[in-house]
């Protein structure tokens, strides 16, 4: 028998070590004190805990015994009424024909190891809505079930001040337990049917979906006369007057938002005519078409289609001076420059620019040039309120957004051309986050 | 009999000439595709059709046959139960001692040849609220009757790219059809007495009518209790605990909106002293009366006069600064090194700068220079906040709207003094709206 | 027996003369027909009278006679409907065991001489909420008893245009008008237990109280439900799903607010951990224990200290920067190229720049140089935002302000930096405050 070559063996035997180093090194990273693929690089704060409750949550000590549903009802009663009072309204406390779900069902018997319910937990009778909301999770980001997990892998979410994260993580909690949306004890889903149970996340840039909703002709009917609808009722055809965040995205009470939209969440372009994008065209018309003309909805898509197009010619006249002046060495600090992330490796040994989508994503939050931050929040900000704004019928938000592209982009121009008159003239890197507080701060406190 | 001297008849044959010329050239400047004076320069976006529907929609021809009101009502009921179910609850369906509006008397029984209905269909029936709509029109502009037909006949209307017109359109298209504020199928009045109603559209830059309500002692009070007032009762005295925006701009119902406020939309100063003002301002007093006493109403009065006189001074600074750079020569791009707008052939010829309303409101949206826009968001943006603050009782929308006149002004001033200390010497033209995409996009795609 | 020296005695007189024309003179100051330090230095404007009832209202001379309780409700019934169905609908229609209260016991009955109740003319009967109110003057501005008196006494308050300032008494009237939250006529303690009755005027930049309750987790369940809530119960544990402004701020309804928050309105460094905080701290976890558990509210608590330290090293940061620019003038206009406040003469002779919050408080509205009032409004609008976002619960608001924090201060460092290269070359001071419109209709028109 031959012997096998060297260009054989040599490269298995390295592939052989490496893939399970590889494997072996992420999992050694996950099993730090904190979470996710920088576990061992930080610690949470406290009320993380409670935020993601199956890493962290640690019952308190203040009490011990084991305890069955009723005397749980009868001592809290006294000490938490409100709750208590939750409860009682809720189906949990006397549901149809089987014995009602008490405290300890969901949080354990053993007081001083209680738990806080995870998905799982609430999955064991709900199966259906905790299937429907895990399937999210092929769909990649952004998703409800990995908003969690892609946060928390993020180097930026570590490196940054905790009480930054903090206010990320309040949301992003939504993978990690299902009261983000079903407010305990009462677990309604009439609640939940309503815009409110959205928004509480939903609002602000990158996402004003709270805003654009409320401004929209449906947002106001639903302001002025929601009070009065039996939101008792199914998410279906001739229940509601106007339909709200989740008739249209959770139709049906389907637990799985991430998959209809075609413009995804308008950080990329996506060409809205691909036959995916078609599918998904079909299932708007034809929900649309459960209050309005089929021809109506189709037009309403074709505007929605430009306007991403328009903006998307704004965004990209920005990118190409971006990438010009990467290219003259222009952008200060430069990716060399720059403070390397303290967690990223990669970023020490192979520092590169960051503009846009696929190169800047997570990063530009922080850390980079002023114009270079500047077509972040062009991007991130500008571009997704005018995308909310053309989504959900909010007219006011569209031109706002639209005009603020235009003045981003002239902006942008404006200051390159100053950086090239400036030329390879560099000032003093003080004033810019290459050291200072921040730096520091971010390097002595994570 | 004397000779007609050359002076007489020379004149007089011009002008039999040129005056039907001018009629016919814009009846031929109104004949096109479109709509409005550019009619042969732009065609709609098939969304329109819903919007300006007397000009731009056609049914679709999705079933042939003719149908009379019941059976509309029983194949919708099961098609679009939502609508039919708006119908059953709505006057239309019971109306007291005559029969049904049925869906047929307002969009006709030709299945393939159905129209949505203009207000002149409704005003068939509802003949004083259609007079009293249209007769808004012998105020001019801004008014809701002629909302539409202004926005169609401004050349910056026409070259912008449609994605942000048809969000200007969403709005202006109150002029063509009712259900802007009566939403279909229940056009109750008691939902259009609700702010709701009015703020779909009166929200956000420039009129911030929302925002301003809401945030006022009235707002609040409609936020806290207005869900508890029996909107069923005709906006007059004593029905309600706070007024809301059609208390006082539509009193007693009457559909006539544009004629009482004395600073008008707050666009150009007024002298808020006339006689026509003083009739006004008794109107106003009257009005507030109804609840305040009569001197808490002149005060209030008086002080928005303050607020105005005051706004209008750091204006007027703003103003003159645009006016001195323009006589020395200073803005960039001027108006003769501007594009001109594709379709305006006098902007061609007698190319001028834009600044303040008589000489720019429609068009300093886009297309001049960055200190021209600063003004403009100065005087249509900030300005504006202030005074909606100012009428309708948003204390801190009037603190925030002076506070940024105050910083736009001295942000001018220093602009200036930067370009009279570059002075000549001018930037490369490209980072402008010279050339480049934007207006690529607009040459090509109107 | 010896004479008394010279050093003794001088210091003793001059002291016995200084100290009483100290006094006289503050007296003297007050004693203008305008109010507070100032008061011989403006008037008020007429609408002041409804803020301010007790310095200004008169009463109009419209009816003369004396009139007793039902014959004010006879004619006011048919002249004001509105007012009389709020008071009908009130308690002080239908007292318990008591006789009603009347128009005449709170306005007087001397139709030529009523006046507007005061809190001292409530607090006759209602001595306990009136008591606690005025409770709040020995904690110091801010709070609600003082918000009058301190904003008068200010010099930017009679500086400042009366179009501007009117806007602030709007809300600082709180002081002397118990209407603010209690709107008339009905009174009722439900209304006042709600949301609105505060945020009429917390809300916007300086404090968004509005905004960040609203877009909080406890602030989405009232929007949702807060309808339904049974607001004639009291505010404590167990009667409502979720807190309100009132609930926690002014627990079982004890009219004192100001006492409890440990960091204060944010405007300045506190230390959390001093002892009168730790007592603070305990009350706020066992208020948040009323539904929480209490780990959770204590970490809460913590993630607050955590965003109040970032957000306090970036703004020293600015601090420093401003700090040194002055140390080695470059600050301009610097304080003695200022135009003094008018009503200054302390400013006039020891002109001193104002940064942060001893300083500059009140003073850097305006009237400032452009790095100054950027770090005034880093510090008391994007600060604050964060601060009430951490506060109250609106993840999206403290990423935001922590966002425009961070942008601030690159900006006033880079900025910093740009003063430095132009050196003592100073620029023409016209567009700045020193001359202008803006200063001499200060000089002219107060």
């Amino acid at each position: 028998m031959k012997r096998v070559p060297r260009y054989v063996w040599i490269p298995v035997i390295l592939a052989l070590i490496a893939v399970p180093a590889g494997f072996w090194y992420v999992d050694w990273s996950r099993g730090g004190a904190g979470a996710g693929l920088y576990s061992r690089a930080w610690m949470p704060e406290a009320v993380f805990a409670y935020w993601d409750p199956a890493d962290f949550y640690a019952a308190p000590e203040s009490l011990g015994g084991s305890f069955q549903g009723e005397q749980c009802v009868q001592c809290h009663q006294a000490v938490t009424p409100g709750i208590v009072n939750d409860w009682r309204a809720s189906r949990h406390s006397q549901p149809k024909g089987r014995a009602p779900v008490y405290c300890s069902d969901c949080h354990g018997s053993d007081h001083q190891s209680l738990h806080l319910p995870t998905p799982e937990v609430c999955g064991g009778c709900h199966a259906t809505q905790h299937v429907q909301f895990e399937d999210e999770k092929r769909l990649g980001f952004p998703s409800h079930a990995l908003a969690l997990e892609r946060a928390l892998d993020a180097p930026h979410f570590v490196d940054k001040p905790k009480a930054e994260v903090s206010a990320c993580l309040q949301c992003h909690s939504v993978a990690a337990k299902c009261d983000s949306c079903h407010t305990r004890h009462r677990f309604n889903a009439a609640e939940a049917r309503r815009p409110e149970a959205c928004i509480t996340c939903h609002s602000g840039p990158p996402h004003p979906d709270d805003e654009t909703f409320y401004a929209s002709a449906h947002g106001r009917l639903y302001l002025a006369e929601g009070d009065e609808w039996d939101w008792s009722k199914p998410l279906v055809r001739g229940n509601y007057k106007a339909p709200t965040c989740a008739y249209c995205h959770m139709q049906a009470g389907r637990h799985q938002v991430a998959d209809k939209p075609i413009h995804k969440f308008g950080i990329r372009q996506v060409n809205p005519l691909t036959s995916a994008n078609a599918v998904k065209r079909r299932q708007w018309v034809e929900l649309c078409s459960d209050c309005h003309e089929a021809g109506q909805a189709s037009a309403w898509l074709a505007a929605l289609d430009a306007e991403r197009k328009q903006a998307w010619q704004m965004l990209r006249g920005a990118e190409a001076v971006l990438k010009d002046l990467r290219a003259e060495g222009l952008l200060y600090p430069n990716a060399g420059e720059r403070p390397p992330y303290p967690n990223s490796t990669l970023d020490r040994l192979l520092p590169k620019a960051r503009i846009g989508f696929y190169e800047g994503q997570a990063s530009a939050f922080y850390n980079v040039s002023p114009i270079e931050r500047d077509y972040f929040e062009m991007w991130y900000f500008d571009n997704l309120a005018a995308y909310k704004g053309a989504a959900h019928g909010d007219a006011a938000m569209v031109k706002r957004g639209h005009a603020a592209l235009e003045k981003d982009l002239q902006a942008i121009r404006a200051e390159a051309q100053r950086l090239r008159e400036l030329g390879p003239v560099r000032p003093d890197p003080r004033p810019l986050w290459f050291s200072g507080e921040y730096t520091e701060h971010n390097l002595e406190n994570n």
